[in-house]
């Protein structure tokens, strides 16, 4: 497979907590300290002559209404050749701990909005990401009855928009089984940084870096 | 990696349709034409001085209840060296196609069951599979309110049990992102020819074979 | 070697019992459970992106008469690019157990009637597979006076068409060498799995898989 | 595979014309020029701190019961690690142009004859060569009916004493399917000097040389 | 070269800004952002059947002396079997920017100060990172009167101690040549994103990482 | 190293006994046994569908005049696309054993004469092969001093006319140094088989065969 | 990276002593016996078609200055297609044995006259070597407030002609670290035979060639 | 094959005007700059930690009976581990231009008094050198006369003592066959740089370097 980005693109992560990472909101070009920042560290010290520039509009907290919100401004505006999207956990996590719950079909349509206007608007190319958990701490595992449709919805949108698909919730998974969940993701949803770095070398395969 | 199974050993792929692909119950050693039986092939025609035995003892339409009632006769009077276990999507539909469901915690004490006595009386290895359903028809979108929790029983279990996992349903999800789910499996339950050679080639790699 | 299927090419496995394996009559792309469904589904699997159609027409018992009466619709109507053909055990094996000899001429015609078909009607193109047998039990040991003067046709017949051969007959005889042949074919005849698995591994490389 | 012919080995060619060659009575140690040599020589090259030394006693015209009667001489007294034989086809021949067949139960028994005391007296290992036709000229079909049950018994001894086995028969029709029969050999029985350098590199391999 | 960290090593980062890197202090695993975190997230991910323990106690601002007056607390105190050391840049810095300069030979105390304790008090392995400088904005090239000396002293401990030793200086010289010096560090002092992983895959390279 | 021969070349190795090994003269396509028949018949059992001409014109016994005598018959009549020349060690042997020597200027006058009715008549390629000698039995070391200078020649017509060439005295001796020069060549002049073999391998690599 | 030199370049090495090695002055193509001379045989045996021509115009004791004076002569009228400078440890020395420094602004003013003059009117490809020196003896350390800043002007220069760099200066900290500076230069200046090695594989691989 | 030189070995090599290549004699470690020098150079920078020590006691002009007279001094007294040797050209020389010949029974007493010192009195292993010559300008030709039977004595002593051996005259016939000897040897004698690095690789070959 060959590297998707050519000379000059411009490549957006968008997302939530994950993406976002303690990024520096003054700064436009800041990248947090992620995956997102990660694999596109990595790409760029491998490929200078790309001169791909990476940008990360991830903001903490975030869930798919508040990416509608500023999606005008934070993908739209800033014109990317690629979007990357990791968003839902949030959607999530809200219900739980505020009471605060995304129905699915709000999800969804929040969802497809956005890739609607990526599609129409910029005819960028997608990159779709799992929202993914790990049980730990134990209340998590109640969060599934959650996420997991939002899961579901995803899937199908990328199947719909033909993006292209890192099913982060099954490598966690998988990763996991013969380790432990905390050694990846400590409070199952915040990666560690070897989670992190799981991430970023499977986006980075799915883009066609060979590492 | 190198190879899990040593010369002489015995491997129990248990299951449900998915695993029985129409077997010959006649026959204790049939392997019905599905991803079982593609890997056992593929193993046996690489390695024949290892002289591995497969059994296959998956039963169409079962679920988690009906491999304990056998559990007995169908895998623990078979002696078997390692355990394949990929069970749970009847668990889930006959809830919808017959008003029949399995509670979440009888599906976990079921396949706790099954696991504790390969454990305790056999001491064999385990390899789990992750139930996977892709979204066709329609309807089957409607199921995953109950297939994703029974999917993080599993994945738990796995963990508890420190087990080989196949994480299916990530593995399908990615491969139908750029293709379609029905070139999969046309029913989004059982894999099309290339979903099981799909299946076959991510369980052989999970036990040591370079394919 | 390149890959002999292009995209959206069509494939047609003919033959009898070794061919059919099961396959559900009532489904016109059912490929039933031997070497040509491993074939199709690990090529499957691994070129989704060339939208190969795999079809089987093999028919349990059928000899090259039985071919040339079904080939208008078991063949020409369904308008191959390539036609895989395994025939001929019935031929000889009808002698032995029905006094139902065919007339080697006759296997000849019959056998040649099918690929000049092929040929002058499709242009396809074709890959014949030797015929085969393994000595168990002993009395298959009387049929190889019928037999062998049958691989002789094929093999004059692919040279006369041009077409790929597959030595099916010499690849189990060394096989079985070192091994057994109850190992490869328990009945001679009829593959196990392991047999099947070694013969879509040579088909498979015949037509250019590396396997 | 590793090499089978550990320092200091004793390797003996035995068979007819396409054993023999040509080779110098006069001189115990020479080779003639066919596939024998061929092997023997690539073998002598490669590995010369191995002092293999190869003997052929391939002689002219020769059927088994002429193998037989200088078995002791010939086989025997040269005290041999290693014996590879190719016998048959004039047992076949014999038939055609002078009237004198080599009944199958007599091929068979002086056959095992040949290895029985290879066994019993040597405990040498063995490999055992599959004669082998082409259809050229057109006459050499007819002997088919005759060949082709003598190789069946060959295959039959591999299995019984262990024997690696070089089936000769399917490479060659393989090779010939498309090209022609007359650049392999040009009277259907004596090799090309293409066709004994296809047979040199099959026989290498089969005793572990990679070529 | 192998793997230089067993099971079970703690690995320990220290220096200023560039290796904190906005590490959270209150958290003591915290990694920071940079290069030390990249490497170790790296490292983790790949191997976590090492469960090898990476420390940062890089602070922003720190100069040898600070290094000093913590050590007891930050290094000793945490027991690491490697300690990796970038320090120096800030030595130079605050010389410029508030008239405060580290003399050499205060600084060569210092830091064998530093080495001194790791050896005689914790036998650890020393992994020794040059200090660099590339020159942007203008007043950087000023700095090199301080700089390069420091080098020097780096340099010559690491031969004194048998440290292993990253010419990170000559590494980003070398890729700025051709590219610019702002791709890499745009203040001269302070890496890119692509910096830390262009120093993050030679730290790597240097404990035996093939990346 | 690209393959030399083109499709349909015709190439002629002229040469003495070295060369002719037995060929039978009734035949015009006859190689031998030694180093031109093996490399021949390996060469084109890789490359059938090269469809490469080997002629074997070599005489036993010829000196430098015999092969201009023959020329016009036994080169230019054949019209080759590449000439491969070994001649010589005759031109040295006679004067040894007959008291017929041939002075080298002679000797040049008659390689010259080949190497130019080669070029200037035909255009073909040229490959120059080294005469050698091994000094078995002891008397064949007083030859060298009629062989040396012959050795000179041919080196110096090579670099003439542009030619490949083959230096098989250093080769063999090599070889000789940590074996014996009998395992080579028995009578030092005449190679063993092994020896033939150790000239075919690096005449195909000179010819851009990978062996 | 594919090789930077075309058939038919002249390369030309500028220098100092370590360039000059001995080379002898009566000979334009002398190469004396350090890295250029190593880097210059080892292209030269690899790509004799290539048919590069390499120069050696290093005189020893040079400074920028004397480079300058000599550069119509030793530079443009030998119409080079590359040019290697490695220049600038004796615009130190002289400063310590002679009281005879070379100031900074003069030195970079000779540097940049060179590289515009190759630049203007030659249009030549650059590489810029980095001065080094390691600290043997003792005295050596204090050159370090001369050199350094001299490196930074080469690495400046560097990225002002977009030349390629060799980052000596690093590469001979790295391996002196496990290994003794002694070993690498004995005079802290002039390296062994094992450095002019190190220093002959960078430069043969910062232009291409695979070693 | 494994690098014949231990850790610490001691590796001396001995000869005339190519090995000694204007060493400087009164150093006792200097090497030349030939391909004493490139080999070892390569070798040290290659295997640092080996520390082989290289010594060189070529001297120019020495013929056999030179090293005779000061075997003592400049081999037995330095206690090698190896000794490399390559000598016999001025023994040729020295005929032509001085009238001053060494007899071929006196050079081959020379020369084997000196191996058997090495091997009776060190015990150490031996590489002999093939002394060669190309044919510019043309009297180099008429010393073929002299030198070829040197020639054959160091082949016939490199088996007598099992020694390794280089055959640099038939590599330099075959490099300079297609290009021109004067690329590798401007007066015929003394190898050009390109010569030498030709000679330093086959002789890093011979003793197990992959270059």
């Amino acid at each position: 497979m060959s590297l998707l980005f050519q000379e000059g693109a411009v490549v957006l992560f968008q997302g939530d907590s994950i993406t976002d990472c303690g990024r520096d909101r003054r700064s436009g070009d800041h990248l947090g300290w992620g995956y997102a920042m990660m694999a596109a560290s990595w790409f760029s010290a491998l490929y200078p002559e790309r001169r791909v520039t990476f940008l990360n509009r991830g903001v903490s907290g975030d869930r798919t209404k508040d990416l509608v919100a500023r999606w005008e401004e934070d993908c739209i505006a800033l014109k990317p050749d690629w979007v990357s999207i990791l968003i839902g956990i949030n959607d999530t996590w809200r219900r739980y701990d505020s009471g605060d719950p995304t129905p699915l079909e709000e999800f969804e349509r929040n969802y497809r909005r956005l890739l609607t206007e990526v599609k129409e608007r910029l005819g960028a190319g997608l990159i779709l990401c799992e929202p993914f958990l790990l049980p730990v701490p134990e209340d998590r595992k109640a969060w599934r009855e959650d996420l997991d449709p939002k899961i579901q919805v995803v899937r199908s949108l990328a199947r719909e928009f033909g993006a292209y698909y890192v099913p982060f919730d099954g490598i966690f998974a998988q990763a996991a089984a013969r380790t432990s969940p905390e050694y990846w993701a400590p409070d199952g949803v915040h990666p560690s940084l070897a989670g992190h770095a799981l991430m970023a070398r499977a986006w980075l395969r799915t883009v066609g870096v060979p590492v």
